[in-house]
Order: C-alpha cells, then structure tokens, then sequence
C-alpha cells in the first residue's frame, strides 16, 4: 500500500479530513470526510476521491461533546478500514501562528505550548485546531505532525501593512495585522506562477471570496497586505461577519446599549454581514435570486466593498498586473464576479462576458489594462505539500 | 453700526468665535478669538479682524468651569466692549446633526431638545456645543440662532455609503455612517464651483487633513461618501486618533487585556494615530523634522492610508476628475502632498512638484489624468453664510 498523508482541518463544531496518496508524482485524493454536528448531532461521513459515499454514521451527542473525542471517532474509522499504518504524517490547518510562525512547524511538546499561547488570539478556532493533534499525539506518538498556518503566507509583510496606528507597546505585545486565508492565498500565487509565470512575478490582487471573505495583495507571488488584519472579522463583509467597522461603533454598543463584549462580538461574527444587511439569508446564491431590495442592497454592498478593498490594495502594490477571483464565490458567482469588475472600470479592468459567464480560467477582455483569472483554491493540498516537504520528502508536483 | 453676525465654536475645553460685518456684498471678518483652558487655566484671547491682539485676559480655573461659563464672559466682553446689539443672528458649529438634519436649522425648544437627544452619538462634542446656545437662549432669547452641523452635508448619501453590514435594527437605531468635516467640504465644494466650474460638477475627492482628517467624495458637488463615519475616529489617522481598526481588536482589548471601554475609548481617541505610531509626536511638522525611523514609518504609514482612502472613493465616483487638499496639513505641508500623490500615480495622478513647493491653487502636472487641487477651507465662513441664509438675508458673496 501506497504511504499517504492526512490533512485535517478542525473547527469547534466540525473536523474534515482527506487523505491524499503519495502517488508517484503526484498527491491524489483517496477519501474524505468528516465529522460534522460536534456538540449536536455529530455525523460521520466518509467518500472515496471520487465523491461517492463509503460512510455516513450518527452519533448521539453524548458520544462527541468537542473535537478531541471527534478526532478519536476518525481515529478509530481508519484504524478498521483502511490501515491507518499507511499514513506517514498528518497535517493540520492551525488559523494563528502568531507573530513567530512564518511558515509549517513539525509539532513537538515546546511548539504546542507555543501554538497554546495564541489561543487568545482567535478563541473560537485555534482550540478546536490544536485538539486532533494531542489526540493523535497521544495515540500515534511517533507519527509526525505538522502545522499549517492561515497567517504564516502574510509575516513577511512590510511594517506598513503590519501595524495599526495604535501605541506601539500593543503591536510588541502582538496586536498586529496578521491576515488569513494564507494557505489558499499561497496555492493560488503557485497556480498562477504555473499558469502565467510572468504575471504571477507582478502585482496581483488575489480576492479569496467564500463564507469568509478577504483579499490579498501578492507582488513577486509573496503577500504585500491583506484585508483581514488581527481578526477574521476585518476587510469586507461576508456571510455573517460584519468586515472593517468603526471602532467607536464597538465602544457604543457596550457603553450606550449595554451589550457585553460577548454579545457584540457573536453579533459581528455571526449575525452582520450580507445576512445583517438583508434580514434575509448570509448566502449569495438566495440573496441573488430573491427580488426584495434588501437582498439587493446586500449584494450591492459586499461587490462595492470588494472593489474598494482592490483599490485599496493596488495603491499598496502600485498598480494591478492581475486580479484573481478564488473560492466559493469567486469560483462560482459569474455575475458576483462581473459587478466587482464593473466597480473597477475606471481603473482599466474589462471583463469578457462570455468567459465570464462560461467559467474559464481567463476572463479578460481585449484592452483590459489587468489580466482578470478564476483559480480555484485547494488549501487541502496545499497542507499536504507542506506536510511531506516537513518530512523531507519533495512533494512531488508541488508548485507552491 | 452695521449688523454682524456671531459664528461660535465650542467645544470642552475651548470656545472660538469670529465675528463677521454684514458689509456690503460682503461679509468681512471683524473680530476672533475665545477662550482656551476651560476647566483648567482659561484664556480669553480678542484679536481684530487682521489679526492683531486685543484683549488677553486670564481667569482663574473656578471662574471658567464649563463651556456655559466661558459664553457668559465671552457675552460679557461682547457687551463691554463691542456693542452686542450688532449682532443680528449667532450660528454655532454643532458636530452632530443625527439622522434628521440635513440642513442648518434654526434653533427653538423642540430642535435644542432633539439635539440633545443626539449627545450619546458624540458625548464629547454634542454637549459643549449646546451649553453656549443654552447661555444665549437665556440672555438674549430673542436672538436668532442657527445650529451648522458636521454631519448635515453628507446626509444624502446612497444607502451603500450610509450602512454598516450591521442587523438593520441597529441602522434603524442610528448606528449609521454619519460622516464629519461637513461644513468644510461644503465649503471647498463652493470655491472649487467658483475656481472650476465644470470640475466641480465631476468626481472630485477632497482630502481634509488636519489635526482630525477626513476624505469625501463629492459629484456634482454633492457628497457621497466619507471616511469618518459613525465616530470620529473611522477613515484615516490622524494627529492621535487610530482611523480604521479592526473591531475585534476593541473587543480583545476589553475581553483579554482588561481594559475598560472607556480606556480604550481614551487611547483610540487620544494617544494613537501619528502619536501612536511614532511614539514621538501627533505634529506632521515634527515629524518631518525628525530623522528617527519611528516618526519616517508614521508619515508614510499616514500617506498610504489617505491614499488607499482615495482609490476607495474613486472606486464608489466610478473614477476621479480631481483631488483636493484641504486644512493644516492639506493646505501647507508639500512633502505629504507630494507623497500622497506619488502613492497614486499609478491611478494617473501626476504633480506639478514647482507648483507644489510654491503652494499655488492648482498642482497637476500636464498629462495628470486628474487635476489636483489645493483649497483652503474656512468653516466659519461656511457657518455665517448658512445663518445670514436662515435670516432669510440671502448670504452676500455666499457660492454655496
């Protein structure tokens, strides 16, 4: 049997997981799966590389309260039907790698403390993220772990796109613009480096447009600055997240409405955005076919958003070589993606209806001043390649 | 004697006045000055219409404990000295105008009661802009007087530059993108319709750069969008407030660091923003002067973000046709001008750097896509035009 890598990617309700062969020159998709409902109605569910479902199981809730004992189903999953022998190292989405981790760590005891200590950082995520690992650890001590960074892409950035203009004493004791969405931003920066090599040596905007949203300014296919900054909740809007808000709104809400902390903060992550705006749906797809103008307005706003945050961006790169639409959205949302450029048609950006509607890669049209691109992301995969590369193994095919 | 006309603004701990003759086709500065230190080391300072020094008096900090107190010696003064009878009509800078006004308005009981209804929405200004009303409500209450709001002028704005991507509720509440610097852009709107006509009825961003700094996108000289938004510490930075922060870090502040709203509320107002960020100084004057790293990295982290905020209201104008520099630093320090305009050449932008130096009007080079402007505001002004106009007196010389 082929060895092969797992990728696991936890979250506080969820764990998904797939499992990529080391096949010859290439990382190909076995199974995945996951484990969704934790805390609730926890379901089990296991395909093969090709979609098709091998497993669908339920649990009571009982049988998995967090991720650590959702960790250990999986765990016992493979350990009767695959041979879990065959796995050679596991690699984890972590979200915070602070201010040190600028790229993958092979896990040990002191890396562990080290990724413990950002737990503040992003209370919701990183707990979740670090629990499979002390399953497995404890389980499998000998099977090498690695952890994948959403932040790490963006710690070479410059200090302009670093800092907050706040006292600097915040920023040394680690309040800084970190970013997200590093490991999809890092795989397609290697897509456009295979697909068009001279541009990916430009100034691109890449636009990573999912449930979460944000975008990222790449020259030389490395990170310049990025919309989100501390948290996951700054940049644009997105499905219920309220993106880049006046600080004294914050202030107002606890001090002149007499909300907590806790509560304005579960009203920005999961309450605001294109569902906030609505009153109807956090979903694009239901917002672009209602006809209420509520659900218009919504849409209005997140493609003016988006558009304002590429402006933003190009001012940082100096201009705009190519601008990338990536993710959920960005990869399926044809008329998502011809209202944002539309916002950006003064600054030279033309789009090809046709392409744009057909969904190739290339969407510009003749005399657009930047190359406009569909590159799906794969963070999966781009986990796996980091993961064999920590074991010293090339990843074979890897670009990025 | 000719009427005048009383412009008055108060703000904690300072209350300015200018008086304007009503002279002619003109309204021509008679008087300015105020008193400074209120509920510390208050200074009443009277200066003529060219600038020469009048009166200087002290007060012990018991005599001036408010800005109620400061009025009543300012009136006292009036009387003494100037004949207070000329005064015809008083217009007051009042920061916040709510979601109603959208015009100055002449103020009775029930406005004056509205208006306190808004002091939550800036608990700082609000108040000290109504006690001198109050005062003078009280002396001479058949005085006509006239509240100028900073947020009246951009009370037409589309609903995309009006919300956040809050639940509606909250927009229905009054958490909206009010805006600020309304009496200076309408102002600058006015004098580039007078220098420019056809410019004027464009795409034009006025950058306000002062110790408080602001961008606004007018078309057709009407405002459409703006930085500053429910607070005044939105958009840019500025001398020692933060601009746009991400509002998970006002909750971690509170939530892990233990500080209180109020303190953050203090910190983000008062001790960020250039101050922050250099550790040195909140003066751009200082700043330049200096050959520390720290106050380098301060200016041009303030020259990125007022250019990101350009391309960003170009992005909602669909494009520009002129930029214009406003207030103390927009008006007199060429080295931000210029690097603000560097920071968008790749947009098209192009200086005059002979015009610059000298400070002319108009500093676009030949083959700037956009025509670059410097106009010097004058808020008073702006203030007794809108009063003399609620007089019924059409403002003389008034363009906007």
């Amino acid at each position: 049997m082929n060895d092969s890598i797992l990728v696991v990617n936890a979250g506080s309700s969820s764990i998904k997981f797939k499992l990529y062969r080391i096949d010859g020159a290439d990382l190909a998709p076995l199974l995945g799966g996951g484990m969704s409902g934790i805390g609730g109605t926890p379901l089990l569910t296991v395909k093969d590389g090709r979609g098709a479902v091998l497993e669908e199981r339920r649990f009571t809730p009982g049988d998995v309260p967090d991720a650590s004992a959702a960790q250990h189903h999986l765990e016992d999953w493979f350990a009767h039907h695959r041979g879990a022998e065959s796995i050679v190292a596991v690699g984890h989405r972590v979200v915070h790698g602070g201010p040190d981790f600028a790229e993958p760590v092979l896990v040990d005891d002191a890396v562990l403390r080290r990724l413990e200590s950002f737990i503040p950082l992003a209370p919701l995520h990183q707990l979740g993220n670090l629990d499979p690992i002390r399953v497995l650890r404890q389980r499998r001590p000998d099977l090498p772990q690695v952890a994948c960074f959403d932040t790490a892409f963006h710690r070479g950035h410059p200090e302009l796109s670093d800092r907050f203009a706040l006292p600097r004493f915040l920023h040394d004791e680690g309040v800084r613009r970190y970013g997200f969405h590093g490991l999809s931003y890092e795989y397609v920066a290697g897509r456009l480096r295979d697909l068009a090599p001279e541009t990916a040596q430009g100034r691109v905007v890449v636009a990573h447009l999912g449930s979460g949203a944000s975008l990222c300014a790449l020259k030389g296919g490395r990170s310049q600055e990025t919309t989100m900054s501390f948290t996951a909740l700054d940049g644009v809007p997105m499905g219920t997240r309220c993106g880049a808000l006046d600080p004294g709104v914050v202030l107002h809400l606890i001090e002149h409405k007499g909300m907590s902390p806790a509560e304005v903060g579960h009203m920005l992550y999961h309450e605001s955005g294109l569902l906030g705006l609505s009153g109807l749906s956090n979903d694009v797809r239901t917002l672009l076919a209602s006809d209420r103008p509520e659900a218009a307005m919504a849409v209005a706003f997140f493609c003016r958003r988006v558009a304002q945050a590429a402006a933003s961006l190009a001012v940082t790169l100096g201009g705009l070589d190519a601008f990338v639409f990536t993710a959920g959205i960005g990869e399926n949302a044809p008329e998502i993606r011809q209202r944002i450029v539309a916002e950006l048609g003064w600054a030279g950006l033309i789009l090809s209806n046709d392409a744009n509607r057909s969904g190739v890669a290339r969407l510009d049209a003749a005399g657009s001043r930047a190359q406009i691109w569909i590159i799906p992301t794969d963070e999966e995969r781009m986990i796996a390649r980091h993961t064999l590369r920590l074991l010293g193994r090339a990843a074979p095919g890897a670009t990025a």
